[in-house]
């Protein structure tokens, strides 16, 4: 439990907004420091003058021109922050960076202030967060349990709310682990997203910065300040993160078939992942169960095949003169990469491709996948008798993902009826991380959780802004092509979003044409006073996928511009009044889905 | 020069259409094995006999059902032919493969009757043929030169007119150098387009299978039947095959910058170079010179980096255990890739990451590359003095190719004044294999030059079918946005164009709608019999920008689907029966413009 101002952005920024100071935010922040008294947090600390020294560049409080104004965040102890020693939690390959990594300096442009450099498993290697040689951090929730890692500072300094969010990196699960762990969000973003510029690599192929958050509004602020694309990290990828849009209703979801779950005989753990689904499905979702042995076999490459040389490659002078200066354990898995040879890699490589093709229809059945973030909890006890298995076992539902090229985003959904954090984390291709962080929101807010270790309340939701981009084109669908109707596909297909389900204005008539197959309604504009509202959905569409769209509607359809209650107006679908005949007015029901639904109840 | 019928796919097939036989075909084939008398260029071929009887299964002829109906080719030793052994020039490895490769299969599915299996460098590791322990096959121009490789035997059959077509391989140049040293076209798919399942591998990650025949056409009639995406082939990727249009007008050609090119003192490859971007610029293109450091230093990764662990890894256990089986050569190269780490081959993935980036905004910067297919001709005896460096030098301008994911097509540009044949390769990006064919066939046929070494004219161009692919939407403007109208301008600024002036079916109405500015009609279909004829023009747009144009239309005017007195529909303008309050039908002038000239007469 943390005292006095709660360090969510939201929270945060109305405190600005009435008088609070940065100086309150900097005392604040040490004082938790303070309070908390984890000496594994943090391998380095601003000096507090210095912070005071930076805030006051930053002007006065303006959240609309600097969206971070004013956020003190921590920095994984692998990312570069210019004049902070960067260690990966190994004393002597400590370096000074010139330079702040790509991301951690679109983050201070946009107003945030780094407070530290945080403890790791070494060289980001490790989802457990004992691998270190400093003082393990703490887990936030209960200090006899690991914290997880590799990004274990970075987990433990935002649940106990030091910080309002903190940057990890990702390679096999080291940035949803510690989330689930210690009841935060952790946002992985897709391959690319974030700039690796001033990141010790760890397996450069398959690293990602990742983003611990107290709330998913809030990892989504800092997700879409940092995507940007790079053209100094040859990695670097164009990922959309023009808006923050509610999930759609009806998803498909993909879950591991019963018999490939695996929780390692902790009963608690399944029965919150099984809640975890019910909630799912209370939002409107549909589960579907998915064969998840292939899954398996990729995340069994990521160790016992050729990605470990990709560790040893990133520090292989280091490695090769200063062994000893390695983490037992580290020294151990690295060691192993120095037998695989060229021959070991292409291998690994055909491999990983032969089973992305064979599960790339699997992972295209369904909108997203939920898996459970880690299996169990283990203490720090348990992980000093197996060091090696009890890691790898954290893992099994994280590893196979970014050789998958997938997102991903842990999430809260409960806490256990022994008081420890339970989690899901959605998953979903490359590039939707927007799709995965509005489900996600969904599913935390439907928790009522506090947040982290704080025993914060949940913030008021943030207003899910209108999306500004140009470049989209709203749809207005009424029938076949409704969430979970059998169009609704086609829309999917090409990349259409769902933006919101709202009803037209009182001037419309709704009729089921005549033999049409699938059947579709036919939508047409009549005087005032003639017609009724109609529930409808509005999807959005690039220009060119609008485009597509339109050219393959056939007659008797057409799109004309429909009026909405809300007082707006789009593009959608209308029937000419030509292609009437035989058609029957079904204005009454006051939609499509409920004529459907009362052709099936009857 | 070689007697006879022409093998070229329309000299043979009109043969066909006049009286000539399956059997015909065979005997001519047969003798002119005989007549060339080269022991080097098939190591197995079929019985004459069994072909016979192959071919009486092909049915009457028929070229619309089946587009290769008769059309002999030859395959690489590296491709399965059921029933035939495989040997990748190795005897030692030969096995006998119970299948065809998909390729194979499918040029079979459409007509093609496969001779015989050639001659290559061992492993296709090599540009210049001579890599053999059987004998190796003659340049078909000049018996002296070295027939390039390593797909030598399939370029030199069909240099001969001996085979309409063959398959070769193309990891480094395989099926690009033989075809510029035997005066014949060689197209190199975009990798994934001809699955590789029935394919020994090189570098499984760089491999594609490629097409040798005497004209454009005959290698895009290929190209289009064999490339097909094949879930057997874990590295297929889908290319659009549709249509072999005209090349565009005007395009920009990237060239080499004078200072990187390099003919190792080959004036007169020099000069035909020089030639070949002459009539480039008489075709009405522009040459724009590129810096090329990048491009060699991503063909030194090939050889020098990691990728020859590839082709060890692809014969690893045979490689171990049989290392005396292996050409003196090949065995050294293979050999190297031992002792090469796994760390090793992921640093020189990372190289070309970084090169892919950096030439990125190069290539794209231009339609096209157009390099020298090969800096000079070397004769066997060069080979024999410098059996690694002179097949070293003609990779200069194909190394690269496949490491960058471009495809590209060799074409002959002339013959040079002591008669040696010179040739360009055009290359682009993945997936505009259509374009570089387009601007191939065009070069091909300015050069007026006969085909391979048969003396054969070039046929009479294929007609260019009408481009059939889908990227661009009809659609129909009924008033404001014809031709010299006040709207016109907007269909203009968004890049359509003007395809035909029509009338509609006998099926709608017209009215001049109440309170417009600028003044439009909207049209409506209504029952049979009470509409008419109404004059209409059709306009092609982009997706983009028929999605952009639709976005914009105002109530109560929308898009639906107009019929066409042609018998054609496509997407146009109508308008909702609710906006035709106040309107006035003006169905009896027969079309807007006749109603807007009539008010100006009046």
């Amino acid at each position: 439990m943390t005292d006095g101002q709660a360090f969510d952005i939201a929270s945060l920024h109305a405190a600005y907004g009435n008088g609070w100071t940065l100086v309150d935010m900097i005392d604040t922040v040490f004082a938790r420091i303070a309070a908390v008294d984890d000496p594994g947090i943090f391998l380095h600390l601003a000096e507090k003058a210095s912070l005071i020294a930076e805030t006051e560049t930053l002007g006065p409080f303006d959240p609309l021109s600097k969206s971070l104004w004013g956020v003190p965040f921590a920095v994984k102890d692998n990312i570069d922050v210019a004049g902070m020693p960067t260690t990966a939690a190994c004393p002597d390959f400590s370096y000074l960076p010139q330079a702040d990594a790509t991301v951690v300096r679109l983050l201070r442009q946009a107003g945030a202030i780094v407070i530290g450099k945080t403890n790791l498993d070494q060289f980001a290697t490790g989802l457990v967060g004992v691998r270190t040689p400093y003082a393990v951090p703490r887990n936030a929730v209960d200090a006899t349990l690991v914290p997880g890692g590799s990004s274990s500072g970075s987990a433990v300094a935002t649940a106990h709310g030091i910080v309002s969010f903190a940057l990890g990196t990702d390679t096999a699960g080291s940035g949803r682990i510690p989330a689930g762990l210690n009841n935060i969000v952790g946002l992985k973003p897709s391959l690319g997203a974030l700039s690796t510029t001033g990141v010790i690599p760890a397996c450069r192929t398959l690293d990602c910065v990742s983003i611990f958050a107290l709330t998913v509004d809030d990892a989504w602020s800092v997700f879409s300040v940092a995507a940007n694309a790079d053209p100094t990290d040859s990695y670097s990828r164009t990922v959309d993160v023009s808006g923050s849009a509610a999930a759609p209703p009806a998803l498909t979801i993909g879950i591991p078939a019963r018999t490939d779950l695996e929780f390692f005989g902790d009963n608690q753990m399944e029965a919150a992942y099984s809640a975890a689904l019910e909630t799912l499905t209370k939002l409107g979702h549909k589960l579907v169960e998915l064969p998840f042995g292939d899954f398996y076999k990729v995340a069994d490459l990521l160790y016992e095949g050729a990605w470990v040389a990709e560790r040893y490659a990133a520090v292989k002078p280091f490695f090769d003169e200063k062994e000893a200066s390695f983490h037992l354990v580290t020294r151990k898995i690295y060691g192993g990469a120095k037998a695989l040879s060229a021959a070991d890699a292409f291998n690994g490589l055909y491999a990983l491709q032969a089973l992305k093709r064979k599960l790339a229809p699997l992972i295209a059945s369904v909108d997203l996948i939920c898996v459970p973030t880690a299996p169990t909890h283990y203490t720090v006890a348990d992980l000093a008798a197996e060091p090696i298995r009890e890691n790898s076992r954290l893992g099994t539902y994280t590893n196979f993902v970014n050789l998958l090229d997938m997102c991903g985003i842990a999430v809260p959904t409960g806490m256990r009826q022994d008081g420890l954090p339970a989690s899901v984390t959605l998953l979903a291709p490359f590039g939707c991380d927007e799709l995965t962080a509005a489900l996600a929101r969904d599913l935390h807010r439907a928790t009522h959780l506090s947040l982290g270790a704080t025993g914060w309340p949940q913030p008021a939701p943030a207003a899910i802004p209108a999306r500004t981009k140009g470049d989209r084109i709203n749809l207005v669908v009424v029938g076949a092509h409704l969430s979970g109707m059998p169009l609704n596909g086609q829309l999917k297909t090409l990349g259409a979003q769902f933006l919101k389900a709202i009803r037209t204005t009182a001037s419309y008539r709704l009729y089921a044409l005549a033999g049409q197959t699938p059947a579709k309604p036919g939508l047409i504009r009549v005087d005032d006073g003639k017609g009724a509202e109609i529930a409808v959905e509005v999807w959005q569409l690039t220009p060119a996928a609008f485009g597509q769209f339109v050219a393959a509607i056939p007659a008797p359809l057409g799109i004309g511009t429909i009026t909405l209650a809300d007082g707006s107006a789009a593009k959608g679908f209308l029937v000419e009044s030509a292609g009437l005949e035989g058609a029957r007015d079904i204005t009454g029901y006051g939609g499509w889905r409920a004529y459907v639904e009362s052709l099936v109840a009857a």
